[in-house]
């Protein structure tokens, strides 16, 4: 045992240091976890190997208060470390992980559409996706990537641990020479660190890491698609005991998982099984369909008892009705088309075009995610790599945010849709008088209609489309 | 035998004018018709009772040259007349009725999925929609929705014989008091011949009257919804025998047929054969649907023989390529949604709504109809009285109508969509080079791209949906 904090906030990280052996193959052969107690409650916390004959274990505790722990190996000299812990309230800020709660974000109870903190916060996921933001290891790019996201409305990012085939990054998960001389069944901790500390800084900005584990974007190069059960489960098990600490971690088990030509849907409910086994936390768990099998049932089985939450790609928003009635799980449309001009069926919709899908979907109860893939605005576009955003949605994205958040218990919103019409004829919860304000979401306008109306108000319309009602009891 | 021209040009009417009894039921107790030899063929024309003893007989005859008529009745003072006539060769303008060919527009051999006249020219329909512009007989109205038609590029109108049961109109189709005391064994030649000076009209302007002989909007008013099928079929007999002479004539058996909750699919079957029957010119016949069966296969079996093009009802453009597929007839989206602001599903989308579906359509093969619900702007909407346009897409149909009727053997355009990429790259036939042309569809612009093109070409795009493109074989 080299170093070990004394002290840790709720939901923070604790780390145990420890030296044990560098020969044969620490990753395969070395079993090392710490048994976390609290009361009368263990949690096992999986350790790695983290190079140069240095053993991590991290640890998330969920509870203030005194925790005692003791390590266990296979290996003496890294078993039987034990020590108590000071779990302190959470700091300013920190919430804790995020679940789907069993109330909607303005508090009424509902079968599990929305999600919240640990601590009861809610939270709604507004969305973006930066695939390989990481995989460069290009600070400047990085830190303007980070700098883009402080100062956007997104507060969760999708981002691959893989590279993709065409990529030649100066790090990669795996040991060996890349791309052909790669040993699977050892891991580089230079790129777990790198992806830690992005993460980290995530966490910092006060945004959910939903790191997707596996895509089928590997074209044959590093073989990473089809690794067999014994190397995908290895990996799993290295991921998950270096990030599952990190309270902003989410897992999505694969992107596009329907494109994967050497795995099965069975193979895939074993990989789910596994993160859901290895994770001592919960953390929220989905896979992302693509649309192999277009015009079908394409989408994952949701109702599997494994997964947390729907993340799906689809274009049409107005399926959420459908996807909530069949399935008691939030509904997130990772994917609903890119705000883009690329050749690609999945970006090049306009701002107009994904920012009708937004409203759709979340006034619907579901939620939608960002993506641009602007082309010739900056080398390579934000879906892949981050940098900066040149759409026109991000700011409409944060109008409609505020407007969801500041929904409360006798607040409705309603979206008119892409359609227009001269009036709209709204009846009003029978439980008071209303206040009635009409939303322009694409100039993003908050227009107050006259007066407290009852049981039913008609409200004229400019000749627009993209408009909303919002209805508050007063 | 009153006044009979000796003459008549080609497809132009012809008319017999007969004096007869006045006593008794002459609409249902009278049977008169006319045949009409051309060589060793014969025609037989329906007559019709036109009030106060007077009975006429129409025909268009369809050659050039002498023609020989008699008249058959079972009653003797209007049996046996006969004479001879010389058909004149068509004037300018006239290119007789319409029908469906087995080319397409540009010439080449296509699966009855496009229209032409009589005399073999291309027609294209561009239809627009005034449900019941005749009906309230307002002269100075009637006569500012022929001047609005004058100048727009529609070449067809979808209207209906039938008033709504909404409606006061001075004259109704049958006889009696309207509404309650309809003698629907009787007809109102009053109406008729208001009705058939306003297709005269149209037919001046080069326009196809798309009649709709049935709809379900009567409310149980007139009952004319379920009047039996013999009042059915003596209906259709008396409708057709007064228009089908007119060149410009099509029938629509019903709008919206689904909404009729008192006639089955045989019921429209049995309408159908009979108007087929009743028709010596086979002038189109089709029938519209409404979408009582939504999400489901509500649209009539067009590959019934008595159909001659899909009349469909339909927001999705795309599924052109279906229905072309599965019954190669042509697709006239009669109902596609109207540009319009009204409550109604299937009148409030944009201007923009309007065209992309229009250009999804017809660069589909397709044809997709107009219609304009805008309030506010005029007492009554185009779509149901006429008068006046307000709307953005008149003159962008205008535009897409002469890129259409620009194509030739030789010409591709190819529709870029509502989804917005900086480059498009297409594959030229291999039979020539090819210029290129930008076409944004909105603004209504023609940009030529530089150079001869072979094989394949990579155009650059302006971040903008709604265009196409136009490669001209050169």
């Amino acid at each position: 045992m080299v170093t070990i904090s004394p002290t840790v906030e709720r939901w923070g990280v604790h780390e145990i240091e420890l030296a044990g052996p560098a020969d044969g193959n620490p990753f395969a052969e070395v079993r090392l976890s710490a048994r976390y107690q609290y009361r009368n409650r263990i949690v096992e916390a999986e350790g790695f190997y983290d190079g140069d004959g240095v053993y991590r274990v991290r640890f998330m505790p969920d509870a203030v208060g005194p925790w005692h722990f003791t390590t266990v190996s296979n290996v003496p000299e890294l078993d039987g470390h034990s020590g108590d812990i000071e779990v302190s309230p959470a700091s300013e800020g920190n919430h804790g992980p995020v679940r789907a709660s069993g109330k909607d974000a303005s508090g009424k109870d509902a079968s599990g559409k929305d999600f919240e903190y640990a601590d009861g916060t809610p939270y709604l996921p507004f969305g973006t996706t930066c695939y390989h933001w990481t995989h460069d290891m290009d600070e400047e790019r990085e830190r303007r990537t980070l700098d883009t996201l402080a100062a956007s409305p997104f507060n969760k990012l999708r981002m691959c641990v893989l590279p993709t085939g065409a990529m030649s990054p100066p790090e990669v998960p795996f040991a060996g020479q890349d791309p052909d001389g790669l040993d699977k069944t050892r891991f580089n901790p230079v790129f777990f660190r790198h992806l830690e500390a992005r993460i980290q800084d995530l966490l910092d900005l006060g945004i959910e890491a939903d790191v997707i584990l596996f895509h089928p974007y590997d074209g044959g190069v590093r073989g990473v698609e089809d690794m067999g059960r014994e190397t995908d489960h290895a990996y799993l098990r290295y991921v998950i005991a270096r990030l599952s600490a990190y309270r902003n971690v989410w897992w999505s088990a694969a992107n596009e998982y329907d494109f994967n030509r050497s795995k099965t849907v069975a193979d895939w409910d074993d990989i789910l099984r596994a993160i859901a086994r290895l994770d001592p936390y919960g953390h929220l768990l989905s896979i992302h369909n693509g649309t192999r099998m277009y015009e079908m049932a394409w989408i994952y089985d949701n109702t599997k008892p494994w997964i947390t939450h729907q993340s799906i790609q689809h274009w049409d928003a107005t399926l959420t009705d459908t996807w909530l009635r069949e399935c008691p799980k939030p509904v997130v449309i990772d994917e609903i088309s890119y705000e883009g001009n690329v050749g690609k069926r999945w970006g090049n919709v306009t701002g107009e075009e994904l920012m009708d899908r937004f409203w759709e979907g979340m006034t619907r109860g579901g939620y939608v995610g960002h993506g641009e893939s602007l082309a010739g605005f900056q080398e390579r576009a934000w879906i892949g790599n981050g940098g900066a955003l040149f759409g026109e949605s991000p700011p409409r994205i944060a109008f409609l945010r505020r407007i969801m958040e500041e929904r409360r218990d006798g607040t409705v919103v309603r979206y008119l849709g892409r359609r227009q019409q001269a009036h709209v004829t709204v009846d009003l919860p029978a439980d008071g008088g209303y206040a009635v304000e009409l939303i322009d979401t694409w100039n993003m306008t908050v227009t107050p209609v006259d007066g407290v109306h009852r049981d039913r108000v008609r409200v004229g319309l400019p000749r627009r489309p993209y408009l909303a009602l919002r209805l508050t009891r007063v």
